[in-house]
């Protein structure tokens, strides 16, 4: 992992182009797509959501620190799809707040995460 | 009304997929969209901006605490109509800061919104 | 400059519909889209990207400040000619996380960037 910090801002996996996750006032962000673009739907959704578990641990948090998920999708028809994988994911009672819109994503993905989160919401 | 909350995370409606609204460190972010799908484009603008105004009068603020309002349309030519009464709607030296683009959005809906306020802003 | 502020909320260039940036709790949120809309896509991008840099500078801050950049174009072909300006601009270490999707962006506009920023980095 490269870290770069500012006394305020921390950055993870910065390349030239962006950064995997930041962080600030205790408040992460990242954006999340599928490391094998062009695999099918489901399959795509399934990584997303298991690699946001993994920046959920970077950060000392879990599932219940998530506050904000924007999905795009390049085919709302396939919703119901992510609605399954989601619903098996998401903690009751800590779900939050979600817009799901469909856009064009660069070619191979069909789905893409924008995902805001508490930090260290784990020490608590 | 249902809230869920860790000493830092206040949860508002939520249920399994979703929260409603979700503040965090002063800040509050939901989605609103029409509660009558395939009504007319004002009709769901009108019912959106009505519903705003009830979430931000749960978090103890007004329109003044509007922060940013990303609004989501299916048809850009129909934005001259949102205009009307976003400006009817909003109050001057107030406004958030506002993006509008066309993307798909579920069936029926025709225009979609992420909120950022802060909250508590009433009783500064 | 008008300026109208809350004491936790700034907001700069308010007009009747939108500030142009709003600060709160020390982070700035503002949209950015060329002022010659029928320009060149790379013409608007180099734009917006200098444009993000007086908006920076308007804050205290510069682009080791970024925290995050959501990019809309209208054409997902031109984004190899968004990323030389981009990777020729962005300062290494001090990227901020970026999502870059196609949507419909109003009339003669190509690119529009939604922007969050720490405030006051320089001062630190």
């Amino acid at each position: 992992m490269v870290e770069t910090s500012s006394p305020r801002i921390r950055r993870v996996w910065s390349v030239k182009r962006w950064s995997d996750l930041v962080v600030h006032n205790g408040v992460a962000k990242w954006v999340e797509v599928s490391a094998t673009p062009g695999a099918d739907f489901a399959i795509q959704v399934q990584e997303v959501l298991t690699q946001i578990d993994e920046s959920l641990a970077l950060i000392g948090s879990d599932r219940t620190a998530l506050l904000e998920v924007l999905i795009f999708v390049t085919d709302l028809a396939k919703v119901a799809e992510l609605n399954e994988l989601w619903d098996a994911w998401i903690i009751e009672g800590h779900a939050p707040i979600r817009a799901c819109v469909q856009v064009g994503i660069a070619k191979g993905y069909s789905v893409e995460m924008i995902v805001t989160a508490a930090e260290n919401t784990k020490r608590l």
